[in-house]
């Protein structure tokens, strides 16, 4: 397990559990962007990981989605 | 334990972490700004959690301390 970090990775994988979400719930990534109250474009942006998000803007989609921050940022264990 | 998110807790649980590794350390705020790459008021201001740092800022900051981000972001368990 990787313990150190390089930069990026955090954005990398806040859009892969997104769109995770995202797809769990078989929503658009129009309604997806609604749900969490951001702009489509924009949401497809940080779900491509293109996005260097503010720690309160991953906050805020927590918050929408019901979920803590830190799953938001926690990769994948497989 | 929480599962769900308030707007600000990210950056207040980053700045704790910050401040401890710190002080294990033995540094000043001004050691530990210079280590870290960035200006000493800045640095004083993530350590009370009043700025909110883009996730590429964390990580840098976590290369630097050879740490995880993740481990940046990380509420202590006690």
């Amino acid at each position: 397990m990787a313990t150190t970090s390089s930069e990026g990775t955090l954005q990398r994988v806040l859009g892969r559990n997104l769109r995770a979400y995202r797809v769990e719930r078989g929503l658009s990534q129009e309604d997806f962007a609604e749900l969490l109250g951001v702009h489509r474009t924009y949401m497809g942006g940080v779900e491509r990981g293109e996005r260097n998000l503010t720690l309160q803007s991953v906050e805020r989609m927590a918050i929408h989605l019901k979920v803590s921050a830190l799953d938001l940022l926690r990769p994948e264990t497989d």
